[in-house]
């Protein structure tokens, strides 16, 4: 947009990881104290933490969650069978510490962090919400851009900052949540684009829409499509939204660079590992997928990527509850590599 | 045995579940801050610490794993391509924090406990050991009977106590796991008589065995099968073996008899949990099955207790790994209950 002043966002670097060190990782995971492959898909796991933190070892299991909320324009079209209001509504209740996200947290002793990406309200001030509002939630894509090209390299932009300060203030795993009622119709649109898929095959019920919710929100989505046929990933967010999506692919970006693993929850963070991916493909060695979500699309998404996630437990709930319950596989897997003892150290009696 | 001393061995007392509280802690998730159904598994996780914990709400999530260790005469026959000695070395190991298990209860913030109940050797003092030693290993199942019915029932015994000790300590959650070179042998002797199911359906490769070792595994196996037809559970858990497996079972009732769940791991585990439940069918309403084996043979343990398990990694190392990966989903579910608000709190803006 020639308007703008600033120049363009430009995601950061991202090193694709050396393949060629995989054999050496599996090696030395075949070489611990149990039989070589027993420990299954956390070995898989093992061999790609490794090779993210090579030369170094995985650091220790330090984690965070960041949970994204951002209101949808598009739910003036019905395509939510909750109102807007839910999202300020739980984003004080994360606040509050008493959301399922908070108490997978406590489980898992992961912290969480709450970004404001565009709830149309002002929020509280509170420690634990992080200000990074872009608007009052996206315009109604069925009828206008969600975004500007400009808001989308801002969403982009603050989410890559936010996520790798985390990482500078010591976290060493990402994990990433949503909140936004309406955003199972972005994610749909996103996916359908950057995929690309029929479009009918990205849309689920979402939070648990009935029969002509469903039809309302078909409907509303077929008719945002209908409006603009981009397919550049930076047009696709402008154009569908949203904030929250597009600051969670841009916190995946801001992972990346820094060399950590990001862990991506359901079908909304998977939309924006793929907006994520298409802009900087090198960013697909560093997500970890947490879950199979039980939201129609998901296995598109997950497909696309050649992903099989950790989990499959049937959650559809995002705020990153997913994500939460596999970090205590990535800690694991971590501590296969530093942990572990050889076999040969056992059984020369060296342990 | 008539020339026994002691009286018999008795199960603890285990209340049945009231399968009629399903469906008022259902109601209760239901009316929680998320749309109903949306966290899957964890909510049916959820109704069972319920209705465990009842009327009391599921205690916070201090969990501690017991490991039992033993070694098996069977090993004789060539059951397993490790020799004995590597029982003893892996404890040692388990003593050191440098197995598998240790790096995983460090990644899910579980204490350790291991156990002896028979290992073939004279094992050190240390702190984070306990001796229950019952014999040194037990005897050659293909040749004599691997215990006595009065060992047998020592075992039961002596496991039952130590997870009551454990709870009585503080514990919220008990997870099992075992070591014992050629306890897959014995497993499948004991869930081909208990489930029953055909004997060489309950036959896999334990710890990695080759196409010999195979047939030496199952032709040992089908010698011992042979030589006792017994199916009562505790004749035999005396023919067939091991001492850590009856330990376990043990330690299941003696979970379930304190109302806490205890987590089942993988075939050996689920073998134990199998005797337990046997003993003690009310037993089977506290076990929460950790993980999916790609041992042969756990399926048909499964299936015979309706069970669908909550990961599936492709893990065989056994040590209580795949129980150590699913404590945080427990803590998960019990958080669910007692930490999230209920949503008309959150509409009502009471939060």
């Amino acid at each position: 947009m020639p308007t703008e002043s600033e120049p363009p966002w430009q995601p950061p670097t991202i090193a694709p990881l050396d393949q060629a060190l995989a054999a050496s990782m599996r090696a030395r995971i075949d070489g611990k104290a149990k039989p070589p492959g027993s420990l299954g898909r956390i070995e898989d796991l093992a061999v790609q933490l490794g090779m993210i933190a090579y030369p170094a070892d995985p650091p220790g299991g330090k984690a965070v969650l960041l949970v994204f909320a951002a209101d949808h324009g598009l739910t003036e079209e019905g395509v939510s069978q909750y109102p807007s209001a839910v999202t300020v509504a739980m984003v004080k209740t994360y606040l509050a510490g008493r959301a399922s996200a908070n108490a997978f947290a406590a489980a898992s002793d992961v912290d969480i962090r709450v970004v404001d990406a565009g709830v149309a309200a002002e929020l509280p001030v509170h420690r634990n919400l992080i200000d990074a509002k872009i608007r009052m939630g996206t315009g109604n894509a069925a009828r206008e851009p969600a975004m500007s090209i400009r808001q989308a390299r801002e969403a982009l932009a603050k989410g890559c900052a936010l996520a790798m300060a985390e990482i500078d203030a010591g976290a060493d795993i990402v994990a990433l949540g949503e909140m936004g009622i309406g955003n199972t119709a972005s994610s749909a649109l996103l996916v359908h684009r950057l995929v690309p898929a029929p479009l009918d095959d990205c849309i689920g019920a979402g939070a648990g829409q009935d029969d002509p919710g469903m039809a309302r929100k078909r409907a509303a989505i077929a008719k945002a499509a209908a409006r603009s046929n981009v397919s550049s990933p930076l047009d696709v967010l402008s154009e569908f939204g949203g904030l929250e999506i597009g600051m969670m692919a841009g916190a995946v970006l801001g992972t990346a660079s820094r060399r950590r693993p990001v862990l991506i929850d359901g079908f909304i963070s998977s939309a924006a590992a793929l907006l994520a991916i298409r802009l900087c493909p090198a960013a697909r060695d560093y997500c970890v997928f947490a879950h199979r979500s039980a939201e129609k699309g998901h296995d598109i998404v997950l497909a696309a990527f050649g992903a099989k996630p950790l989990l499959d437990l049937g959650l559809r709930l995002g705020e990153g509850t997913g994500a939460l319950l596999a970090v205590p596989l990535v800690r694991a897997a971590a501590r296969l590599l530093t942990d572990v003892a050889d076999l040969s150290d056992v059984l020369a009696g060296n342990i």
